[in-house]
């Protein structure tokens, strides 16, 4: 195997990639050069970080931006496509993987590392999906996974690991949960989530107030949709990241957005994971609302097939695929009808689309009453139910 | 067209099927007998509508009960699909159609009758539904369906031709909804509702109340599952419809199971829908519950799958078919595994399943944890990876 | 309902239409204006087309070239997308539909007409494709359908009809089959074919020459693909149309292209239909085989479900709907990888892809053989295996 | 790691397994047991296996004839479904595997061993196919797979490590060609086939004549189908193996089933593959044409739908899986309708349905043609094209 010289370790500034600094250095003798990615994880997160990253040896620590490019060019396209993973999960973490990885691999690049490494474990997903956008956009660079590869294995042996070594580290000896945060959402794993017969705790939640302890008065909000994509929230025209900041700040007050749920991770088993998605829940009832309104029973239809389709290739970390393409173009192709607005009621952990409107729409006052049109004639339904129904008449018939 | 003798209707004791009685006996010179399904409307509906019928001039009435029969034979199995109808509807309506025309031909077999009649308007689905299985059950019989034939096209206009013929009618001129009822739910049409821009007013909802009005306490309720069905709420062990009828009371007071939707017509039009299934929103929290424990992956996408097709299939009333045969043998594979026990919380017009576990759970704190175990050795990640990552980097190599 | 001043007749020149021409004259007192779609169906049916149609009473016949636009706009983008009807039907006449509506339609704008007419039988698919299309591109205009409203049912009467008239028809009393043709394809139907017992005798087909007749050498031709499209045969650089016509050239002599099936119509019948596309056969051939080399294997399944899609939408006319544009935007993600060349071996009734190249390929020699390699570590096998059956290990544990 | 007493090896008697049997005693110190599957590959390849085995080192070879057992229980479920891999391949090895795995895994019950092995190399199919059965069927059962494990690889490194052990073995030590026959097929790999660009030569094929060499004669050959089960030929009842050898025989003179196509395989590469599956290809043609006469459009286009998903999941070797009833439960549900007679004609490499009748045929000569009758008034087709192109033209009027 060929040595490596210089490293980029996507860095968090917790407690495991603060220690896979020094173990790269150690195990590969190598540079490490630290990538921190932006996505919204809140700057208490971000705080001091790029001072850490030295601190535990990194020779240079670069921290990007990618709250706006993630939200315009890998969730505002994947709500295109109308995805949920299993009925349930907005894919807050799977969507963030691919720009993380692509805004390291051209940081890679920059520098002139002929290595990656992640601080991901060896039996979730984000393994898999950093590593697969790595395979497609840089698989000339080797990839180091210290998790595969070490034999830490608590965050006790991690923390004597940085001791040893006079690293400072702010992190506990205990954590209950295994958290991730993005813009988008964040996730809740372990303590006693693992027992699918326990009720998650409220110290499980961070980003939303609970239910119960919600306002008793329920709020309106308003959001405009310009093919496919919010671009207003209360008649005020924000960018993308800009929307989701602050229906994330109004839907959480409502305790809007809480999942708990046992999944299917790519790798085989199954894993429970809470999550709080505030704003994008709100995001996708306004944009299943202009649906309704836009998309006729055939093409509705067909998106559910897409969408079913996209949620695993985004869960699974197929982004940059060929296959990716071919959904999105699908998908794209109905966001080009999916104008209007939506007004979504928050009460008490639900947001309800309660009103909707589109320039687009197909419904009609007109056509769907009973009074008499010109488009649509009563007579037109005997004949409509004589085909729709012949292929059964003539087995009947033939019995 | 050859003379009719004997027409069996299929009778609701309100004003449209009312005026159809003397209507049919006028229009085709023949004996009307009247058919009524109690498939759980409700005691009220039911209330004298034999001896309505007979006032209106049916020359026999036959009330049948076929509660139990629907949500064993036709409900329980539309479950075990996991369909939902363009992401929200529970099909309430649909999976009353096709027992319905069921027993209908059966007392028209009955009867010696040769033909068979219905009210349902000719804009909308149930006429399709209704005669899409009359055309695979008795070809043979004629259908008429007034409401394509007649001028009558109003509720005045009804109530004047009822009361022509010194038929007494309890029917007040003006009614602002079209609603329909039976044991999973009740639909609500027509008034405010026909703009989607307009909130439903409270007074639409008759099944379940306000979640503002919902207690401030939540509430658990146990469901057990043996192969994909509801056997016993709470512990008890029930009749299906029984099942039903608790979980409807005890969800309707939490405000749980409201949907308000624009939907698309099998006749090629939109709607606007409110629909209220309680104790059905219950019942399906528990089973998707179920579900994330006992199906893999591959087999959840599946179910995905065919959930899509059997929606529609009950949407458009094709359930006297051969594709409904061949989705129900794949539902009813995976069904066998589908055993356990799931808590959902009721709150303020929610139902979460907060509790799940399975003797067919896939789910395995051990497994998913991130010590170690027998079934699943780190390292083999790598592999995996490389393997399902490698067309990937075959063409990114290949570039 | 509103008088006709002016309909444009989609017309043919054959007997159906020539009677239609009085027919619409009589029955509606208007002026019509004909219309011929040339989509390669042939010189001989072409000749003295106008002069036929002014003879039947035309006010006017404009006859318009469109088999450039169809190659180009409609049969390579559903080429694209792999489709094919039930497993067997190549879609040609399915594909003719649209391009022919829809110049019709421009003909009727031009012409300030307010009505459309077809010769399509009212048992068929052609009339729901027309008036589909018609539907969608010129809602405003009124559509007659000879066929469903007259009481001419037979060759004789329709002679008679115009003898009557005394409008000159060299077109005989008997005529065994109906046949479509176009530039794609010929399709026969009627006379024995009515019988799917019957084994089609050699009179019905008229495109290819029977495989027992053709040459004992096995012929060779060459396709050259950019961006799913066949672009040039043998070398030589043709436009859509001269590709398909050199192909069909070639195809004919070996017998390449019969197919002869009992198929679904869309009015819920089936009928048994012959059909020859020869130079469409060697095109599907060798799409089919760039396939082979470029699409990953998620990909190819993503695409088979696509096409399945596709086929029922071309075959059923719903050519000008947003579900059209959605596939074919899925389609062409894909098709911009579909560049190479492949040589097809023709032989007694076969198109068999014999070699195939593409700068895209995906295939390579280096990979696949048993070989070491630096893409391919054999030990990663292992753990792609353990996680790809770990719901089966789990499952299989847990028992 | 657990010391292995004893292993039971699929064995084939090829050069392969015959060095695994001393590499594994020598290796992990245990008895081994050979396994020699009876597929229907042949007496030539059966011929002395039980000695060879012994000879090599072998404890106890057992033979156990799977021939009929694999044509009733896999090959014909799977046609049930209507299946073919990536439009072509007809998936002989895929089916094998899963029988042999679990024939292996009852001989190991019943000798007792504690782990399997077999002999697939580490770049292929085959591997994952026999270790996901073995993993639902035998989870605790270690698995060795000595092509992943040793350094063994050539022809002559494999001699030499038999020769030095004085190992009797009659292979040559150039082999062109890796192939593997069962009764349903013979595959071909490697040569000149690595080369796409290059055309297979006469000597690939083992199993069927080529076209060329066929006779110039059609023959006829009848098929019996019985709910989707091939149960005589010309008239001759037979059993599943009978019926598949009977057809083999027929169709190999005329040169029917050679296809030739690059796949992708389920580890990440893409392969070239020549098969022949003269007998299977029959089967598929008629299995298709009485499909043609009994299933209705919505059941055909589902029935593709899960052909799609099943093709998959044999070729990635998921037979024993909730996903594999799941399928089948819906294949079996049409199978039941599948009966009929068919006549193909093979000629110069072709199998063409020319006759195909069934009881249960929703085909009728006297609806699909122009005449009257009762089930079909050609005015009908006026409503069902005004209701079926609504939503189109509600889509034009609103622009």
């Amino acid at each position: 195997m060929s040595a490596i010289k210089k490293v980029v370790l996507a860095y968090s500034g917790g407690l495991d990639t603060s220690a896979i600094v020094p173990w790269l250095k150690e195990n590969y003798d190598c540079e490490v050069v630290a990538f921190v990615a932006d996505v919204g994880q809140g700057a208490e997160e971000l705080e001091g970080v790029e001072e850490k990253a030295i601190d535990s040896g990194a020779s240079e620590c670069y921290v990007v931006d990618l709250k706006e490019q993630m939200v315009a060019e890998y969730i505002y396209p994947t709500l295109k496509t109308g995805c949920v993973y299993e009925g349930t999960y907005l894919l807050g973490t799977s969507m963030a993987r691919p720009i993380i990885a692509k805004a390291q691999v051209e940081i890679a690049r920059k520098v002139g590392a002929d290595a990656l490494s992640h601080g991901c474990t060896g039996k979730g997903n984000d393994q898999v999906r950093f590593e697969s956008c790595f395979a497609a956009l840089a698989p000339d660079l080797k990839v180091i996974a210290p998790w595969r590869e070490w034999h830490l294995s608590s965050r006790e042996s991690l923390l004597d690991y940085l001791a040893q070594r006079d690293i400072p580290c702010a992190a506990s000896a205990t954590k209950i949960y295994s958290r991730d945060a993005n813009a988008w959402h964040i996730s809740h794993e372990g303590g006693e989530l693992e027992d699918p017969w326990c009720q998650p705790s409220e110290q499980v939640w961070t980003m939303t107030q609970s239910p119960e302890q919600a306002p008793n008065e329920a709020e309106l909000v308003t959001l405009t949709i310009q093919r496919g994509e919010v671009v207003a929230v209360n008649g005020e025209a924000l960018s993308p990241y800009q929307c989701l900041v602050k229906l994330n700040d109004i839907a959480a007050v409502h305790g809007v957005g809480r999942v708990d749920i046992v999944e299917n991770r790519l790798v085989g088993m199954k894993s429970r994971g809470c999550y709080e998605t505030p704003g994008g829940t709100v995001m996708m009832a306004a944009l299943q609302a202009i649906d309704e309104l836009v998309l006729d029973k055939a093409s509705r239809k067909w998106k559910d097939t897409f969408a079913l389709e996209f949620a695993h290739l985004v869960y699974d970390g197929r982004w940059f695929t060929p296959l990716k393409d071919s959904i999105l173009g699908a998908a794209n192709a109905f966001a080009e009808h999916a104008n209007g607005e939506v007004v979504v009621k928050l009460y008490k952990g639900q947001a309800i689309a309660v009103q909707k409107q589109s320039e687009n729409s197909l419904y009609s006052e007109d056509f769907a009453t009973f009074g008499e049109d010109d488009v649509y004639d009563q007579s037109h339904a005997e004949g409509f139910i004589r085909l729709f129904s012949l292929s059964s008449r003539i087995a009947a018939l033939k019995k």
